[in-house]
């Protein structure tokens, strides 16, 4: 996604929920966008106003990866079948993603510098 | 890191780990890279050899994000103590990045398309 801060995320103590979602576009993004890039930053906007977001961090380069991180599950889930966020994927999957995985894993260890 | 394909990883059915490597650069990507292109490049290599190793994605924007994927907490253990490995994590700590995150988690689902 565009549109996230330059910042890492700060999260609580572990456990908590991280949304890998990796992605490849269906073209260049130098090129029109068809409205990716707003609809990016609008979703990055939404989820951190949801219950349960911990933090977000994007990076863009030959793929996309977006980790968002959340308290649990049902958080997550909320957050999947959000309307707004409902019309993006959906547009995702249609015009702006060749290809794109979404794994969804339970951070158990944190550390860094 | 720098250097990785332009793919999704092929990861098998859950549950396996992900380790999220978040960071941020000491300096513009854009100047001398003091051999950080090299060693990231080495490094996806040297990680690919491993037992246990299952994939890895990597892009770089304002932030940097490299997702690897493994079989169990044993394999990752045994990667991080990796004397190459250990060598570049020093120079990270040192020369590279003004602050990063490791994050080891479990995934537990997994879909796409």
């Amino acid at each position: 996604m565009a549109g996230a801060a330059a910042a890492l995320a700060r999260t609580p103590e572990p456990p908590y929920y991280a949304v890998i979602f990796t992605s490849l576009r269906t073209q260049d993004d130098s090129g029109v966008d068809n409205g990716y890039g707003d609809m990016s930053a609008l979703m990055l906007t939404l989820a951190a106003q949801q219950d349960g977001y911990l933090g977000v961090e994007s990076a863009r380069s030959a793929l996309g990866i977006t980790v968002s991180y959340w308290r649990d599950l049902d958080a997550i889930k909320t957050w999947k079948r959000h309307v707004d966020h409902a019309a993006a994927q959906k547009r995702g999957r249609e015009e702006w993603y060749s290809a794109y995985r979404v794994r969804i894993s339970k951070v158990e260890r944190e550390y860094g510098m």
